[in-house]
């Protein structure tokens, strides 16, 4: 798993449809529903008509520190959902990146917020380590 | 309109319903499609069988903005679409907040990407005065 300046990322061997579902999967395993789900080349084919990578924005929730975030600044809906994203690389290879709570809330400056966002980065990182390991056991 | 540290809220004297529908149209006007809709409400009912009250996450997306960003920053879709939240103070009052895209971009640490998310918060504050401008007028 490779940090960025903004979230977390994983290259996997999978084709992109693969990527999107073992996402999913490994989300609700941690705990994260999907509330939202968009498609980025699809969209941009329908508003612009131009053609883009096999890109999908999926927004995950875990609804009881969702809840506790709500409660503690009101207007963090602002932030939330977390939103995970998988890419096609090529058509036997796809990366899955996860925002980082911690930095994106960062900007928010409520102290309160703070253990929250990294009870929900450790969730999204064991995400992405389950799926490098899944990865890494199918490729045996 | 009052500025926060991640964001620029209007409260306006209209009920929660008229709130959510006018911010749309006014996302429609300055060229923000609405790609996604979250009911905090009844998704905090659903999951956690808990009472709040009436909150509306809006996905805004801007595409020709959308498509810059993300030619400018591959992973940029960490942070789409754009939020702008709605909710209700009370029955006659609600409070529609929008992100400051620059702000939240700055984790990002991309200096290309800053023109464009000046743009984009340009856009959304216009929603926000728009909003504004209309609730004065209706009221007077």
């Amino acid at each position: 798993m490779q940090g960025t300046n903004y979230g977390f990322r994983v290259e996997l061997p999978l084709t992109f449809d693969q990527a999107v579902e073992k996402t999913v999967s490994a989300l609700k395993e941690q705990g994260f529903g999907v509330l939202t789900e968009i498609n980025v080349r699809e969209t941009l084919k329908q508003k612009l008509d131009v053609d883009f990578k096999r890109y999908t924005i999926l927004g995950a929730c875990n609804p009881p520190l969702a809840h506790q975030a709500l409660q503690t600044e009101e207007e963090i809906g602002l932030l939330l959902p977390c939103n995970v994203i998988v890419y096609e690389i090529n058509s036997s290879s796809s990366r899955i990146a996860a925002i980082d709570p911690v930095k994106a809330m960062s900007v928010v400056g409520n102290d309160r917020l703070e253990s929250i966002a990294d009870q929900v980065k450790e969730k999204l990182t064991a995400v992405l380590s389950l799926l490098e390991q899944a990865a890494v056991t199918e490729s045996r």
